[in-house]
C-alpha cells in the first residue's frame, strides 16, 4: 500500500444556507479545495462523496455523479459513500484506499448535505435511518433518546454529571468563536446549557449538535508525489474503520462505543502510536456525552473519567489535549456527510499551523473520529506533516 | 495494485419477496455466497455494500453496520456506495480496490434493494432521484420518460424500430426461463411487447424492466490466494468506472451514453482486450433501448447496428455475443442496489460452466456492464478464470 497525503482542503460556510442549494455548497466546498491545492481539475482521477440523507430529504440521490458533473469533472469516476453520520469518513477512507491501491495518484473527496430546508420532525426521521430503523425509530427512539440512554448508563456507572456533558458544548462553543466557518459564535455557559432545556432527559438543548447546511472536501494524493503539488501536505499515517451492532439494545456496554475502540486500536498499531502521542484531535460530539465517551474511547483519558476531565479543562484549547479545535459537531454544526471531512480540513490546518487564534501550539500530530448512528460504524484517522 | 478474483456468489431470489424484509434478503444473498466460496465468515476482513433507495422508502441508511450486523460480522469495516442503478457496481468496485491495495484479502460485497412493498408512484419518485432531481424530476421527468426519450432519437438517427426494441425483452425473458433466481419465467413474443401499452412512448410495459425485491452478494480475495479457498476462483482482470452529467438535457448526444464508452474503453484497454474476445456480457438493459445502446456503446455492433443485430439474433444464447444470459434486467427483476452484483455472479458462474441450460459453450472472457440513472454513471468489469 502506498502512503496517502492531504494536498488541500476547504469548507462551505456551515449554518442555515437558505441561499444554496445542496449542489451549490458542493461547489463551494469543492473549489476552496481544489484552490487550496493548487492543481487543476482535470488533474483529479476520481471522487468519492459522503452524503447520508439526500435521498429523503432533497429527493437526489446519485451524489456522487453530481459533484462531478458540477464541479465540472465529468467523466471521472465518481462514488457516493454511505454511514449515517460518518458517511464524510466512509468516504474519504475510499478515497484513502483507492490512493493507496495505486489505482489513482489524485483523488478529490467531498461530504455535504443540506437540512436546514426541512420540517424539523422529517430530518428526526430521516436521521433515525441512520439507527436500526425497525427496532429502535419505529418505536419512537430518535437519537437524542438513544444518547441519553448512554448519558444515563454513564452517570450512573461513573457518576458523570449535567455539568460535565455540558462543559464539553462550552468549550466547543469557546473555540468556534475563532473559526470563520462554524454555525455558531456565540460563547455559552454552564448555566445557560442547564437552563436549555430537556431535548431527551438529561440531553438538554445546548447538549445537542445543530441541524446544518453545509459541506467540505479534501484532495488525497499519493504522498511520493505530494510536495510537487505544495511544501507543506498532511499524511494519513493511519485510516481505520469498525463496526458495531446497528441498535443499542444488542450491544453488550451502553458507555462505550466499541466500534470507536476497535478503530483506533487498529490505528494507533498501524500508525505505532499511543494515545499520549496526539496533540489534536477532533472527536465526534453530535451529543456531549459523545465527545465524553470518545475522549475515553480512544484513550485519552480512562473510562469514566471524561466527564471530570472535560469539567477541570484538560481538554481545552493547548491544554492537556486539544479536542475539538474547530468547534466539534456543537458549534461548527452537523451537516451530516460533511461532518468527517470537515474534521479532516480542521486537522490539515492545524498541522500547518494555518488554525489563526485557535492554533494549537507546536501540533505534530492529530486524529479524526466520525461515527455513525449510535457507534454502528466509527472512522478513525492519524495525521502528520509528511 | 494486487490483482483481484471472486472466489464465491450467491443471489436471493429475485421478484415480489412480500415474506422477507430488506435485512432477509441481505442475509439470504450473504450467506449463499459465503458458503459458496467455502470460507468462515470470521475470515471476511470488510464489506461493500450497494443500495440505491433504502432511505427513501424503507427508511433505513447506515446499511453498511446493518450488513455487517445481520451477517453477524461486526466489528469489520461496513460501507455502502451508491450511484442509483449502479450501486452495485460502484459497490463491487470499492470492494475491488481495498482488496487491490493490499489492505484487505477477502472482502464481501452485497447489493440490495427492496421495492415492492411501497405504492408505485413512490417508487417512481425514489428512482427519479437517479437523475437530476431539480432539472428532471421536479418537471415530470421520470425514468421511462428520459430513456423514451432515447429511443425516439435512436429512431430517427438509425431507424431503430420498436419490434427491434422488442426482440431484447423477448430474448431475455427466454433465457431468465431457465435461471431459477429471476423474477419471471415466462417467454414472451414481440407482438407481446408490442401490445402490452405504453409506459412513455415509444417504450412498452414490456420494454420495461419491473420494480423487484432482492439481494446479491460475492466475495472477493486476492487472487495470489484465491486458489486456497477453491479450485475455480473467476478474476477481475479490469474494472472500470466513469460518470457523465446526471440531466439528460446537458448530453452531447442522445443516442449514447458517453460513460458507458469511456468505461469500456478504459476497461479493454486494461484487460488488452477488444470487443470481439468478448464471450458472454450481463449489460444494463433498464429498457429494451439501453440493451441496444449499451451493445453499441460496448464495441459489439456498431452505432446505430444494435437493434437490427438485436432483431437477428446475433445476441441470443451462444449466438454472435451471448448478451443477459440470466434474463437481464427485464427478465431476472432489478432490485436496483444488487443489479451490478448480480451481473458478476452471472458472469462468475458462466466462467465456471455453472450456467446450466443459459450455459454459454466455452465462455473464457466475460464482462459486466452496470449503469447509474440515465448515464450519468457506468461501471464495465471484464472476467476470465484464473
Amino acid at each position: 500500500m502506498r502512503s496517502v497525503s492531504i494536498i488541500g482542503g476547504g469548507l462551505s460556510k456551515f449554518g442555515e444556507r437558505w441561499d444554496k442549494s445542496f449542489r451549490d455548497l458542493v461547489v463551494e466546498a469543492g473549489t476552496a479545495a481544489v484552490i487550496d491545492a493548487g492543481i487543476e481539475g482535470r488533474e483529479i482521477q476520481a471522487i468519492y462523496g459522503g452524503c447520508m440523507s439526500s435521498g429523503r430529504l432533497v429527493g437526489q440521490e446519485h451524489v456522487g455523479a453530481l459533484f462531478a458533473d458540477f464541479l465540472g469533472l465529468n467523466p471521472i469516476p465518481a462514488t457516493r459513500c454511505e454511514a449515517a453520520c460518518a458517511s464524510g469518513g466512509v468516504a474519504l477512507r475510499a478515497g484513502y484506499l483507492a490512493v493507496a491501491s495505486g489505482m489513482y495518484d489524485v483523488v478529490a473527496v467531498g461530504g455535504v448535505e443540506k437540512m436546514t430546508d426541512f420540517d424539523s420532525a422529517d430530518v428526526a426521521i430521516a436521521l433515525g435511518g441512520a439507527g436500526d430503523m425497525e427496532h429502535e425509530l419505529f418505536f419512537g427512539a430518535t437519537f437524542p433518546a438513544l444518547y441519553a440512554l448512554m448519558a444515563r448508563r454513564h452517570m450512573l456507572e461513573y457518576g458523570t454529571t449535567e455539568e460535565m456533558m455540558a462543559s464539553c458544548s462550552v468549550k466547543n462553543h469557546k473555540n468556534a468563536v475563532h473559526n470563520p466557518y462554524a454555525q455558531y459564535h456565540n460563547e455559552i455557559t454552564i448555566e445557560d446549557v442547564m437552563n436549555s432545556g430537556y431535548i431527551a432527559s438529561p440531553l438538554k438543548l445546548l447538549d445537542c449538535s445543530p441541524i446544518t447546511d453545509g459541506a467540505a472536501a479534501v484532495i488525497l494524493c499519493a504522498s511520493e508525489k505530494a510536495k510537487k503539488f505544495r511544501k507543506d501536505p498532511v499524511e494519513i499515517i493511519a485510516s481505520s474503520q469498525a463496526s458495531d451492532t446497528i441498535s443499542l439494545s444488542n450491544r453488550h456496554c451502553m458507555t462505550e462505543l466499541h466500534a470507536t475502540k476497535v478503530a483506533a486500536a487498529d490505528a494507533y498499531r498501524r500508525a505505532n502510536l499511543k494515545p499520549s502521542d496526539i496533540d489534536v484531535a477532533e472527536v465526534h460530539d453530535c451529543f456531549s456525552i459523545a465527545e465524553i465517551m470518545a475522549i475515553e474511547d480512544l484513550g485519552f483519558f480512562d473510562k469514566g473519567k471524561g466527564g471530570p476531565a472535560s469539567l477541570e479543562g484538560l481538554t481545552a484549547l493547548n491544554s492537556e489535549i486539544s479536542i475539538n479545535t474547530s468547534g466539534g459537531l456543537k458549534a461548527t454544526g452537523h451537516p451530516v456527510g460533511a461532518t468527517g471531512i470537515k474534521q479532516a480540513v480542521e486537522i490539515m490546518w492545524q498541522l500547518q499551523g494555518k488554525a489563526d487564534k485557535r492554533q494549537v501550539k507546536d501540533a505534530e500530530i492529530g486524529m479524526t473520529h466520525n461515527v455513525g448512528g449510535s457507534g454502528a460504524t466509527a472512522v478513525v484517522n492519524i495525521y502528520k506533516r509528511l
